[in-house]
């Protein structure tokens, strides 16, 4: 269940990562744009999982997602002359539409490149904010040709959705809340698909509270950054169908490096875990989160998940206190997996 | 749409109703047990209804709905020896957990009569809560007929569901906390069934803001409420199938009479109306309601709808400030109208 981090001689080296410094200024140029999403707790989940369970709601987020923390930093870092000609990006969907958001509040049109398999409502909100989409085939090679094609075509500024300091320090922001809202929370545990929300949550809440531990979790089907970890050599994945369609993409040198350097385990999630927990949630806590916002959850609920995790005691002697980002939740209502 | 209350020589005499120091001190005995519930904004409301809508989450407070008010306060005011034997009670669902629960607080047992049409999610809360479910055909009078049976069967004490003085100024803590949280609002819109919540809205509303306007609003294939105060004569509804299964019960001649005195209008909504508010509120919020919260937001998202309250103007010019109670959030994930 638990990956540590491994450095081997095939590492690439740690590029400049965004410092502190950096990411309090991405807070402050974000902070008029988006939403300090509450903090909840359930009383449910603390029974499940034996500990103290702190719910990040990024699906409360504008867009309804946390991408828009990356996408509006990504986007507002640009200048007039930078960004006249317009932005393109690929994207599953919730990327995509932060994307298309962030560029409408700067006035400039946004070129959505999206796998055919995205879920149709995730296309209708990329559309609802002025997105225009080009579909491709699903799978990363595709996606990076439609870009650059777009790109040669329209003159757009390509902004990749994870493999960006901007972007990584934008997603760095919904951990520092968190740190701010619970300042004394053990271990960090969020969703990994491209790394862009996990390396950032390594350097938000360690920037905070440097002995934080920091997990990721992951689809078995798309299970990419785990075996990256395990073999100190970056993994390809081509393509997934996880049902937690957010975590379908796989990491880049940029985001391997911060998580080889900060992350203390990838937890590992089945589609059955990952539908189980959605509804869990739903019922439970009365809050539509989508299935890549359950993969965070999931690994907890194993009986004595949280023990084989090995936190230090605390201070106090209570139960650790658990952060749990829930990352989204933008679900297509017509084709729910219940 | 608006129904204007009456007072005719068929009004039954106005009982002695809960006062504010009756409210105040059942608030005080039952805010260690339940949850001070947020209340929550939503640019897509404010922007599709023309107003600035406070959203009165109840679907967060414990056991899922604003019953748990009501019969906290009912079965906590309750001696040692009148509750000793046991709680009975009739229950579309809600109600019956919430008793259960609170029953369950107190270490005695509680027999839940409920519909054969409860939906099955409620049943199974009832029963996590410790409740002993007895079915009964669906019709105001068969309830009646399983209670007195069950009663004098176990000995145990009636609480009935609206027709209570105790739960009127439990369901009234709810909006006396929103209009706590939110101050200045103008109108308040809850459900209405057997007009429990609706008249505890405002009692709690009117007891901190004597000027608040208060609007109930009700499915048209449940619509008791709206005949009543139209006719000025209590009207029975024997049964109903609307789809907002919380709302299925008919007035007492105890909330009629609080409702003749103070309800502004009683909105009538479809069962289209229902669902897709439902489905909206899912979608944009994020939140999970049951159909009977959305019936409260349903008729302020025709076009025009908040003109046609004609509201004072407000002192600032600004859009008027309305609050919505979302009365619950227990729906069976399996049969979704959507």
């Amino acid at each position: 269940m638990r990956v540590m981090s491994a450095t081997s001689p095939t590492t690439p080296a740690i590029t400049q990562q965004p410092d502190w410094r950096t990411i309090e200024a991405t807070h402050a140029r974000i902070v008029p744009h988006i939403h300090r999403t509450p903090v909840l707790t359930s009383a449910s989940f603390d029974a499940l999982t034996g500990a103290r369970v702190f719910f990040k709601c990024e699906n409360f987020q504008k867009t309804g997602s946390f991408k828009i923390r990356g996408a509006c930093n990504a986007i507002f870092s640009l200048s007039d002359e930078e960004i006249t000609r317009g932005i393109v990006t690929p994207s599953s969907g919730n990327h995509g539409a932060a994307v298309a958001c962030a560029a409408g509040w700067r006035g400039v049109p946004a070129w959505i490149v999206m796998p055919r398999n995205a879920p149709k409502s995730k296309c209708r909100a990329v559309e609802s904010y002025g997105g225009r989409i080009t579909f491709c085939e699903p799978r990363v090679s595709a996606r990076a040709e439609a870009c650059a094609r777009l790109q040669k075509e329209t003159g757009a500024t390509l902004i990749h959705p994870y493999d960006d300091d901007h972007i990584i320090a934008g997603q760095a922001t919904a951990a520092k809340e968190l740190l701010e809202q619970v300042p004394d929370i053990d271990a960090v545990f969020a969703p990994v698909s491209g790394g862009g929300l996990l390396s950032g949550t390594c350097l938000g809440a360690r920037g905070r509270s440097p002995s934080v531990r920091i997990f990721g979790c992951e689809p078995e089907r798309a299970d990419d950054a785990s075996r990256s970890l395990a073999t100190g050599t970056l993994q390809a994945l081509e393509s997934s169908d996880t049902i937690a369609d957010g975590l379908r993409a796989s990491l880049a040198a940029r985001t391997f490096a911060i998580l080889q350097r900060y992350v203390d385990g990838i937890l590992l999630v089945s589609e059955e875990e990952i539908i189980s927990t959605t509804r869990l949630v739903w019922e439970r806590m009365k809050i539509v989160i989508e299935p890549s916002s359950a993969v965070a959850l999931a690994p907890l609920l194993r009986p004595g998940a949280v023990s084989t995790l090995k936190l230090p005691m605390r201070s106090d002697g209570a139960a650790p206190k658990l952060g749990v980002i829930f990352s989204g939740g933008n679900v297509d209502l017509s084709s729910l997996p219940f």
